[in-house]
């Protein structure tokens, strides 16, 4: 029995071998022993469970005595199954984003469009109606869904390759595949009556599989139709990620719905990489911009770079592209009801003949700096907004729903007051465009104003958000649009943004933030005036990249997402600059917009650079004990005391006498391995190593990684008192290449080994001999921050500290 | 005294611990215990001396305590200057390019002018001597700068990040700052009279900075200019890593050339951050390609992502960007002789009005095949010729430039004589060019045809390159072309371009794959004839694309590059269906060009992924013996015989009694350190530890990393033999936290960890306690294949070994 199971469970508690696998935050905040404000978790009542995943091959004997019996052909079909299911996820995501644009032109276009009828019949009272009604309707469709179905659906999850639950754990909860969740629902029906303790578990399941097919799509394209300004592209990275986490995970063995040729992928690593190649092909499908989708996945998601993984998300945005190409191609014919011409997003934006000297520099310049306090701002707000939120949705269903329903009227009363306070304009004579609009999306509504007359504010107002975007960014408009109107529109999307993102329904921010950045850069573009040769739709262009830039921070997939809306390149070496700028700007007051709103729901992402604190500090100096661990022959009872007593997920494998003469580190047992063992009751009656032979009775599978929602649990494994006294030999199990530290390394590289490979444990050995061979085992936990000033608060006080508080941002590129 | 430094000089010899500084590939040939034939060396008589970068930062007390000490302003400073070197960088690769691309169009376009005029005038013999005349002396120039000045500029070096010659050492050995090179030249007169020794030095410092200015840019002018169907690219590549190394290394101090404010880029991690940042310049230079640059870049080149580093080479692109930008400007007014009006090479493509449809997709793919295929017969090939023109090469430098001149006189004859073959076309009627053109580059050169007729092939052979691929890539001229013009010059082009590429002058591929690619794809266009809604100049777009997938096999950076080219968005779903599918295809056969190449060249290339059979081995099966360290106070003599008998680059330091119970592994300690150490004699008279304090006459600059080539020497240290007697206290300049690796560890797991952190040294540590706390190093070499199949020959007949030989891409994304 390994010495330290008899510890009391006040110590196991307070230490958690793997604190990931820990209800996170809530759990976090009332132990956490410093008291962090930015712990305060935002999506309120939900108690996430998170599983970190792993990049870590387990290389045990068991794993590579079956890759040496697997032979050529499995290879290959490892090969083909990769990419056909590479295929899958780029079909399917570019489907979904292709009706979920659909779905919005069609159902926000005839709102509109009734709206404006109304209007041009000056029923004003009516018109109105019509429009707060609908949205108040839409809205209340999107909420319902959102908060009793899937409450983690609210906002957007810009999910991040470290095995956070926004692309592992949580993205599965929302998976979007309505087969499954049809299959879940007739099983569920058979099931509940036979068995309880199955039926509660697949009643569980179900439960989570048939919120997919309507959260995420169904709830972002109600949402997004309401007039709130809430984008669609923070959900389908979403909807991508979940479609690629269901595929990868290739069903459930439990319930009978394994496809047998999707068992290769059943670990971390490929899951990992299919979900990677999933939110690419979100952001590909909502943009119609594969390349910046693969480089937004690349750049803000994934942990590890590999060119394989490049190349097969290349693969997976460029079936997204063909795709969404072929599909417009049938919308051009008119097939496709208010659609449009089938640009997607593509505001093409193209002039031939584009042309800045150096006189252009100066204003750019300015817009660029502007947009990054603008952005800066922008996250400042919305993060504050969101913890008040926070406390409102923490109240109840009806308190969130509520909340969405006051912020749906208050948009719609907002939007139909403002065209009000515009000047009518006379209609252009020498546009081809009908003027007043009719029936349609255009630049010309009519709203209140005379006949011949339209008011460039309603045009703005009563247009879906591409619409709007298409106008702003359009050239030679540059006498359509007003002062006051375009500040006015600015205003109005810049808190009106905030105010929606933090209710309960899917939302995203890249296209609200892009709708504020071009009202604000055609305003400063107007105020150049004739000082300049470029036109107000490409300083509405430079003013959406400067604000993005300043917003979410990030520099090529940015730049080369813009690139690829407008169609562009002449353009280029401006929109360089302006991000530049702005990102440098924004940097100086806070962080990025995606790590404020993650920190805000105190998930335990680790950021790549280590801080300056942690060369101080060695690995010893973060370890807390007390450490479990198992010998290589283990008693099946102490086994299974240990599993019950803590909930940690990796366990050192040591062997002692009479095994080795002194105590040798053999490796490292994952708790899921364990339970496969203890379930599988493959026993021995003698404490004396077997050959991988005595283990026929395993294969593979038995060992593949468990959907998540869907792991073994130590309390469903009943075993006799005859099998507790027999032993387990872990030998052939353990994972006999844990990667290590020395106890003293310094905590800032062991950072680096531990973000670079991606592992999820990390054994500490001591550096002198005589001791235990293992002297702790450090997890993501173990470098957070809160974690390290927790244990070391003077630190806090230091001057590194100071300077980091000060200049949170400087820092990060040192 | 260490226990192995009695060991035989012959074991030390047989293996070096740190293989990387040993001379490669010639020793390694003779001493190889395989036979592999890719070890032998293209590049012939030269012998390159390879020092590996460590991106580890050696956190030695030392550094500490300097760290410590150190206020913020440093940190703001520290940034700030390398925001600065970014800026410069930028600045002198994008003047570099800019004025590399104005001289060729000019020289080669005044060449072309001239015989144009002969051919007009009938002249044909002394066309043709002006025409060939003219090659020859350029070819010459280049070939003679080239051999005698700097004999590693041949070829094109896309440099690779992991420490290779390509951008440490032997980047510097072209830097070309013409500044330094005349501050070299001054200072050798004044130095040569009064000290021998130094004169020596300096004199090859000279040497070594002369041949910069000359080399790779004026080479390259001459070389492309010379009608060789060789590319600038390559070059530009290497220079603007030169110009990063150059300015990152911060002058030498040996020499007085010291820029204090460059004092904190003397180390290997950020010196390999700014020749990344010059690489991706390169390119952006090159191609005004900036996006594409910086991908090209990560893709190819960086063996560790990071977000700072992006975010800095996009910096620097963005500022090659602007200033091309600004420099074409002044072009336009017409003050750049025949630069014309100005696209640099931006080959614009679009047209308003793409279209394609389902019918197109067939042809595209199997454009796509061929040119896979086709892509990897191309490789195959330049390899192949590149051994034989080794063989040439090796004979010495008269063999060198008669080869060049004969390849020159061959490409003169064929180019003239190839026109003969056309058969005179109309002028059209309804063109607004000039036909035939006369004094300019343009589509319709008259050659020997009668008035009023042109010669289309003569149109694409008597331009520069870059005006070949604007004419194949233009649309409207379906007409303009013959099926036996086009199919003549591809066949010249693929083979001319890989006859050209081995000869001893700076070279790229990517231009000449470039045309020979649009040719192809034009061919294919026309082959399709009017089955297709796409017109000529596209597919000759398409084309290039397969055949560049098929070579080079990248894929996010070609696409993007080729859309920087050719300005053109809407063909992007295409484009990427054909480097997918190209590149594919091409993987079944061989490796990408890059690879193939630097592996003929024997260069330590590591790979990123692991070959299945490393995961049956551990570490301890590939460690090899016997091992040096120190202990933690050691005697002077020791070190100084260990330094002598031994070409280590890391040594482990131990602590044994009477300082530790029991033998503890302290660290690491580098070479260069210990030198700095001996140099400065700080010696103690008893086997006493002494701290920090003690070492007030270190500063952090003694330890900065030298340039290259400008290392202190063991040899040049004379001590006293009552010195010898003294001690050194290594504590303080050891690194304190090296990564290790239990010996027990798979080899495989090993590699990703020396591979993602980017290590030079990892320590292997014994599984069992009461033996040497170290039992190894690991160094790049030790991971080589040849290395590790030359330990265990009978893997080589195992089942994985021959599937890699006989698939060897496709387990490349396993």
């Amino acid at each position: 029995m390994s010495s330290t199971v008899n510890s009391s469970n006040d110590h196991d508690d307070n230490h958690v071998q793997d604190q990931e696998s820990i209800t996170f935050p809530l759990l976090r905040r009332e132990r956490s022993p410093i008291n962090s404000s930015s712990q305060v978790a935002i999506v309120g009542s939900y108690v996430c469970p998170i599983e970190s995943l792993d990049y870590e091959i387990a290389e045990n004997d068991f794993f590579k005595q079956d890759w040496r019996t697997r032979g050529k052909a499995y290879i290959f079909q490892y090969i083909f199954m990769k990419w056909s299911l590479c295929f899958l996820i780029g079909l399917i995501v570019g489907l979904i984003g292709f009706f979920n644009n659909l779905a919005v032109e069609n159902i926000a276009g005839i709102k509109f469009v009734v709206t404006s009828n109304m209007m041009l019949a000056s029923k004003y009272g009516f018109a109105f109606l019509v429009f707060s009604v609908s949205n108040l309707v839409l809205t209340l469709l999107a909420a319902i869904i959102t908060a009793f179905i899937a409450p983690t659906a609210t906002g957007s999850w810009y999910p991040r390759s470290q095995g956070l639950p926004e692309r592992s754990g949580r993205a599965c909860v929302n998976t979007p595949v309505t087969l499954r969740a049809l299959y879940c629902f007739v099983k569920r029906m058979f099931y509940l009556c036979s068995s309880s303790n199955l039926g509660i578990y697949l009643g569980l399941i179900c439960w989570y599989c048939s919120c997919l097919l309507n959260v995420q799509i169904v709830g972002s394209i109600f949402a997004v139709s309401s007039s709130l300004l809430i984008g669609k592209a923070g959900p389908m990275v979403h909807t991508g990620a979940c479609v690629a986490s269901l595929l990868g995970q290739g069903g459930s063995s439990k319930y009978g719905l394994t496809w047998k040729w999707l068992r290769f992928f059943k670990n971390d690593r490929d899951r990992r990489d299919l979900v990677t190649c999933g939110s690419a092909a979100g952001i590909a499908a909502s943009f119609r911009a594969p390349v910046g989708g693969l480089l937004f996945a690349l750049e803000e998601m994934a942990s590890w770079w590999r060119s394989a993984l490049l190349w097969r998300a290349f693969f997976t945005t460029a079936i997204v592209a063909i795709l969404l190409r072929a599909l417009i191609d049938v919308c051009l014919s008119g097939k496709c009801g208010l659609f449009g011409k089938g640009g997607l997003i593509m505001y093409d934006a193209y002039s031939a003949n584009i042309s800045y000297h150096l006189v252009d520099l100066p204003p750019v310049l300015i817009l660029g700096i502007v947009g990054g306090i603008l952005g800066s701002f922008y996250n400042f707000l919305l993060e504050k907004l969101l913890r008040v939120y926070n406390l409102i949705n923490e109240k109840g269903v009806a308190y969130k729903i509520f909340l969405a329903l006051s912020i749906s009227i208050f948009t719609s009363c907002l939007l139909f007051g403002l065209p009000w306070l515009a000047k009518c304009l006379p209609c252009p004579s020498d546009t081809s465009e009908q003027c007043p609009t009719i029936g349609r999306s255009g630049n010309y509504k009519k709203f209140q104003c005379p006949p011949g007359h339209y008011n460039d504010l309603a045009s703005l107002i009563f247009n879906t958000n591409d619409d709007a975007i298409k106008n702003l960014f359009s050239s030679g408009t540059d006498s359509e649009f007003q002062y006051s109107s375009i500040i006015i529109f600015f205003i109005t999307c810049f808190f009106l943004s905030i105010l929606s993102y933090g209710i309960v329904a899917p939302a995203g921010l890249f296209v609200p933030v892009i709708v504020t950045g071009a009202s604000y850069g055609r305003f400063v573009g107007m105020l150049v005036g004739h000082h300049t040769s470029l036109n107000h739709g490409l300083y509405a262009v430079l003013g959406a990249a400067s604000l993005l830039g300043g917003s979410m921070r990030m520099t090529v997939s940015l730049c080369v997402i813009i690139l690829e809306l407008t169609n562009n390149l002449l353009l280029l070496p401006l929109i360089m600059l302006v991000l530049l700028v702005s990102k440098t700007v924004a940097d100086a007051f806070n962080g990025n917009i995606y790590d404020l709103i993650m920190k805000a729901k105190g998930f335990p992402y680790l950021e790549t650079h280590a801080e300056p604190y942690m060369r101080q500090l060695t690995v010893a100096d973060v370890v807390t004990g007390p450490l479990q661990f198992f010998h290589g022959i283990e008693k099946v009872g102490n086994v299974v005391h240990v599993l019950k007593t803590t909930r940690h997920n990796g366990f050192p494998v040591i062997d002692e006498h009479p095994i080795s003469e002194k105590p040798v580190l053999y490796g490292l047992i994952l708790r899921a391995h364990l339970l496969t063992l203890l379930k599988k009751k493959s026993f021995l009656s003698t404490p004396e190593p077997v050959g991988i032979e005595a283990f026929t009775q395993f294969s593979a599978v038995d060992f593949a990684k468990r959907g998540s929602g869907n792991f073994d649990n130590i309390e469903d494994i009943h075993l006799s008192l005859e099998e507790m006294e027999l032993f387990l030999d872990l030998h052939p199990f353990t994972n006999a290449s844990p990667y290590t530290v020395v106890e003293t390394m310094s905590l800032a590289k062991a950072l680096v080994l531990f973000r670079e490979v991606a592992l999820r444990h990390l054994l500490v050995i001591p550096k002198t001999s005589g001791r235990s061979p293992v002297v702790g085992i450090l997890t993501r936990h173990d470098f957070m921050p809160e974690h390290i000033l927790g244990l070391h608060p003077l630190l806090v006080r230091s001057r590194w500290k100071r300077l980091r508080v000060r200049f949170p941002q400087i820092l990060r590129f040192f």
